[in-house]
C-alpha cells in the first residue's frame, strides 16, 4: 500500500518567527505551537503534540495511583442524571451544564463525580471486607464558567484526574487521605515541576480536611502563604494571620453583616477598610453558625431580611466580631439599628478575620512571618467523611455482621491535568518557546537534517541506531514541514521543548551536533550522572562548543558515538 | 507508606456461579463480569477490566492508523457550536443531544465530527502542498437514541474512532479511501475477529462511495448478502437482487408513493406485498430525483400534498416504477386518482426495488445466488467529496497559485470501538463466560494460587519469573477477591477470557498446571508454531492431561520450566 498521506506532526499556522515565539504569552504559545487550538471560549481541540504531552502526564499519574494506593481505574460517563444531584443538593449549581434527552430526562455534564462514583460503588461495596478501596479516572470534565480565561488554566471543558476513596472507619479514611498526599508529591516530582503542598479550605465539596498543591508563579490567580519559622504553607482562604501589633489599625473600619443560620442574630464582622474578609475565618469564629447563602448579599439587604424577621427592633440580638487588627479607637461606621438593648449585644475581640498579608505573623506557630506567593492550583485532596455516602446511602455490613448499618467514609482527590499543561507552559516559557521538562515534552529527541537529506542512506542508518534505543521508542521527532530548512527545524524543536536536538548536516559530518535544551539536564548535579558525563567527555571526544543562558548548550560528537552519547544523556533527563 | 487500600480488579456483584455464567447473555455478562456497568439507558460506566480491553483495541487501531496512513491523532471537544451544524444543515437532527450555556449559546454533543474537523483544518490547510492529510481521534460520541438496546451494541454514549482525510483531488481522495480500507482489514485481523467488508449505502453522511465492515453473527441487527459466484458482499441497503424468474409474482402488489423533488410528479413504486421497499434502489431508479424528506410519510398524506399543489387533477403527472418481481398480471391496488390523462403517465419496468432475499440472483454479476447473514456493523468508510468542505469553505491555493480557489476533497472513516467489545462478547461467549481473543482479553495470563498462599516465597519467585517476560509486563492477573478459593479463581480467569491460566497449588507442586482457554491458540496450525509446540512437548515434559470442547485444554509442567513454556505459548497468541 502506498503511503499517500503526509505527516503534519506540527499543526502550526504559518509565519511562526523567533520574534513571535519571544513575544507570545505561554497560553498563546500552546496554540501557536500546535498543542491545542481553541474552538470556543474555554473549549479546546487537542492536537497531536498536546495529546502526546497529555498522555505522558496521564501515564505518570496512573502509575502513581496504581502503585502507590492500589488505585482501580474506571471511566465514568459524562452524562449524569439529575436525581442523584438533587439527592446531594448540588443540582442548583449555575456552573453545571444541563441538558434534556428526547424523553425529557434531565442530565448534567459532570464537573466532578462524587455522586456518580458513590452510586456506582453501591453495587460493589457490601461488607467491611470490601474496604478500603481507591477508585480513580482521568477524563473530561465540564464547568460552565462565565468568564473562562488563561487558556488551559481555566476552561469549560477540561481534563481532570479524579480519585475517590472508600473506607470503613474515619481513621482508615484519614490514612488513605495521607497516602494520597504522599503519592501526589511523588507524582509532581516525577513530572519535574516544583509544587508546594498547602493546607486548604474544603470549600464547596465539603468535608473536614483538605490539602492543595500549588505551582508558584506570578501568573497565578491564587495566593499561598508560607511561614518562615514553622514552614507551614496554607492557601489564602485557609491562612490565619496575626498582625505584627494587635489593635493598631486606627483608620477606617469596614463591616460585613451576616445572620446566624436561624436568622435570630445579626452578626457584624468589623475589619480594617482595604482588607478582605476571609469567610473561612469568619465561619470559624462563629463555629460555622452562619447562613452561608447570604455570603455575597449586600449589607442593606441583610439588614432588611433581619428586620423583616424581627418582632421589635428593641429586642434585636447582635454579635460583633472584631478583627484583631482593630481596636475600640478605630474609626467605626455608624451602627444601623437605632433602638436596641445593650443586654442583647455580645462581642468577640481579637479574631483574625481578613486575608493574610506579607510579613504578618503565622497563627499556627505564633512566631514566624508569613510570605505570600502567587500560585496556580494543580491538585486538591479532601477528606469527605459521609457527605456523599450519607444522602446516597452507601453503607456496608460491619464486623458484627449488622447488615448495612454503617456509612462508608469517603475521600476525593483531584489533579487538573489540562491545567497542568497550561501551568507548566507558564513556568517554563522562555525566549525560544516552551522549555518543557522531559517528563512532558512531546518528544525526547528531535532528529534534524536539511530538507531533502532525510532519505540519504547514512542519515537513515544513524536515525535507525537512535530508534533502537529502547527509551526512544516512539520518542524521536523526525517529521518536519517539508518547506522548513535546517535552521527552521532546530527552532521548531527548541520551541516545542524537545530536550535533545540532534543536528545532522553535511557541514559538520562525520560529526554531529547535539543541542541540550532541557533546563533540568543542564542543572543536574547528581554525582552519578556527573561522573558518567565526565567519562563520556573523555571517551567520546564530546566537546562543548558554546554555552550561554539564552541558547541551548551546543556540543559536537562523532556520528559513530551518537547513540552512546544520547543513551547517557537520556539517563540524566 | 503503607498500602492500605485493597485491589478489586474484579468489579463483580456477589454470587456469580457457573450456572449464571452459562445462562447470561453476552451483554449481561459484560456487566456481571465487571467490564462495564449500565448507569442509565444506553449509558455505561467503564470498569477496570473493560478499560483494559478498550485500551488494547485503541492501541491496535492507533498503530494501524499511524503506520498505515500516517494518521495524525487529535482529540476534539465534545461540545460543538450550533452554527457549524446549521451551515451544513445537520442541526435539525433529533438524535443530537443539545444544550445551552449560561449565556444562551447553543451546542450539541458530537455524534460525529465532520463539522468540527473541517472547521479546525481551515487553520492548517492553505496550499496544495499541505495535502493529502489524515487526521483521526478515538473518543466518546453521543446519540440520543430513542430505544438504546443490545448493551454496548447501541448506546447513547459510545466510543468511536473517527478519522477524516483531506486531499487536493478526487483521485487522491479515493486513493486514501482505498488505503484506509486496507488498514481496516489489517486492524480487524490484528483484533483476531472475522470481519467482512461490504459495499454500503452512504446514508445520512452523504458522499458517493462507502464500505462497511461487519461481524457476522445471529444477534446482529443488520444483514449482509454475499454472492456465491462473484463473492461480492454488500449490505441489505446496497444489495441489488434479480429474482430467479422475473415477473412471476402474481399475488398482491404493494405501493409506496413519493414525489419528485420539485413535487411536479407523483411516483408510484410497485412491489410484491410482504417485501420491503429498498430506498437506495428506489432513489437509484429515479436518478435520486425524489423528495427524500417524504420517505416515511404515509401514502395518503403524500397524495394530499401532491393534490394540494396541483391546479387540475386532469394534468397530474405520474411515474409508475415496477419491481422486477411483478408483472401486469399481478394483483395491483386501486389507483387513487380518478381523472388523469394517459399521456402524462410513464412507466419503468423490471427495476429491482426491494431488499434482497436468500437465493435471489446477484445483480452485479448476474450469475451467482445471494446468501444473507445477520451481522453487526463495526466499521464504515466514506468518500465524502466536498459535502462538508463546500458549506464550511475549506479550500486551498492550487498548483497554479490561484488563491483559495479549490475545495478540499474529504473522506471519513469510523470504527465503533465500544460496539466492538459488545460484538466480540457476542461472538466469543461460551458456557464458561467470555472466551476473548488475546488481542483484547484484559490480561494475557492469570496466576491462580490458593488464598493465603500468594505470599509464600516459592510462589512469589515463580510469579516474578513470569513478570520478567517482557510481553507480560502489566499483563498478569494476580489479584482476586480474598474470599475466593482456588477453584473460584480459575472460574473467574476463564470467565473473563484470560487465554492462559497458571494454577499453582500444593497438590501438584513442584508441577504447575496451565489451562489454555484461548480458542485461537487451540486452533492454531501454523507450521512454525506447531514445530515449537512439539519441541517443548519433548523438552519440557509438557503433558496434556485433558482436552475437550467444553473445558480449556489442561496441561502440566514442571515449575522450573514454567517461564519457558509460557514464553513459547505467548508466541502463539
Amino acid at each position: 500500500m502506498q503511503r499517500l498521506s503526509k505527516a503534519i506532526p506540527i499543526f502550526q499556522p504559518k509565519g511562526l518567527t523567533k520574534n513571535v515565539l519571544k513575544a507570545s504569552s505561554a497560553q498563546d504559545l500552546l496554540q501557536k505551537l500546535g498543542f491545542v487550538k481553541k474552538s470556543q471560549s474555554g473549549v479546546f481541540q487537542w492536537l497531536p503534540l498536546g495529546l502526546r504531552s497529555l498522555r505522558k502526564i496521564n501515564q505518570i499519574i496512573r502509575q502513581g495511583m496504581n502503585e502507590g494506593v492500589n488505585g482501580q481505574e474506571v471511566a465514568l460517563s459524562v452524562l449524569s442524571p439529575k436525581e442523584i444531584w438533587e439527592t446531594t443538593k448540588r443540582w442548583n449549581n449555575n456552573e453545571l451544564f444541563k441538558l434534556k434527552d428526547a424523553k425529557g430526562a434531565e442530565f448534567c455534564l459532570t464537573g466532578t463525580c462524587e455522586e456518580d462514583i458513590t452510586s456506582l460503588m453501591k453495587n460493589y461495596v457490601n461488607s467491611y471486607k470490601d474496604l478500603p478501596l481507591m477508585v480513580y479516572q482521568i477524563g473530561r470534565k465540564y464547568r460552565d464558567e462565565i468568564r473562562p480565561r488563561g487558556g488551559l488554566l481555566r476552561g469549560r471543558e477540561f481534563i481532570m484526574k479524579d480519585g475517590y476513596s472508600f473506607a470503613a472507619t474515619k481513621s482508615d479514611a484519614l490514612e488513605l487521605f495521607r497516602d494520597v498526599n504522599v503519592v501526589y508529591e511523588r507524582i509532581f516530582q516525577q513530572l519535574q515541576i516544583p509544587v508546594v503542598k498547602a493546607l486548604a479550605d474544603s470549600g464547596e465539596i465539603g468535608g473536614d480536611l483538605s490539602q492543595e498543591f500549588h505551582l508558584l508563579h506570578n501568573s497565578g490567580e491564587d495566593t499561598v502563604f508560607k511561614c518562615d519559622a514553622c514552614d507551614e504553607v496554607s492557601t489564602m482562604e485557609k491562612c490565619e494571620a496575626i498582625p505584627v501589633q494587635e489593635g493598631k489599625h486606627l483608620g477606617k473600619v469596614a463591616v460585613k453583616y451576616a445572620l446566624t443560620t436561624d436568622h435570630s442574630t445579626l452578626i457584624c464582622f468589623y475589619f480594617p477598610e482595604g482588607r478582605e474578609l476571609n469567610w473561612n475565618l469568619a465561619l470559624k469564629s462563629m463555629d460555622s453558625d452562619i447562613d452561608i447563602h447570604l455570603k455575597d448579599v449586600h449589607n442593606d439587604k441583610i439588614l432588611e431580611i433581619y428586620k423583616g424577621e424581627l418582632d421589635d427592633e428593641m429586642f434585636a440580638c447582635i454579635m460583633r466580631v472584631m478583627d484583631s487588627r482593630i481596636s475600640s479607637r478605630s474609626d467605626f461606621p455608624d451602627f444601623p439599628l437605632t433602638k436596641y438593648l445593650k443586654n442583647n449585644f455580645s462581642q468577640l475581640d481579637g479574631v483574625p478575620l481578613v486575608n493574610a498579608e506579607d510579613n504578618e505573623i503565622c497563627a499556627s506557630c505564633g512566631e514566624g512571618h508569613l510570605h505570600g506567593s502567587k500560585s496556580i492550583e494543580v491538585g486538591h485532596t479532601f477528606y469527605l467523611g459521609t457527605k456523599y455516602s450519607g444522602p446516597l446511602n452507601l453503607n456496608f455490613t460491619d464486623k458484627d455482621n449488622i447488615k448495612n448499618n454503617t456509612l462508608v467514609q469517603m475521600g476525593c482527590y483531584g489533579i487538573g491535568v489540562s491545567r497542568l499543561i497550561g501551568a507548566i507552559a507558564e513556568i517554563y516559557k522562555d525566549d525560544l518557546g516552551l522549555n518543557l521538562p522531559s517528563s512532558i515534552s512531546p518528544y525526547l529527541v528531535s532528529f534534524c537534517v536539511p530538507p531533502g537529506d532525510a532519505e540519504s542512506g547514512t542519515y537513515v542508518q544513524l536515525m535507525n541506531d537512535l530508534a533502537n534505543i529502547s527509551k526512544l521508542k516512539n520518542e524521536i521527532m523526525t517529521q518536519f514541514p517539508s518547506n522548513t530548512g535546517l535552521g527552521g527545524r532546530i527552532t521548531l524543536s527548541h520551541s516545542i521543548g524537545i530536550p535533545l536536538c540532534v543536528i545532522v548536516g553535511p557541514k559538520s559530518w562525520p560529526n554531529v551536533e547535539i543541542e541540550i535544551r532541557s533546563p533540568l539536564l543542564l542543572k543536574r548535579k547528581e554525582p552519578n550522572w556527573v561522573g558518567e558525563y565526565a567519562i563520556f567527555h573523555d571517551q567520546y571526544n564530546w566537546n562543548v562548543i558554546e554555552e550561554n543562558e539564552k541558547h541551548p548548550e551546543k556540543h559536537i560528537v562523532s556520528a559513530a558515538h551518537l547513540s552512546d552519547v544520547i543513551s547517557i544523556l537520556l539517563k540524566g533527563l
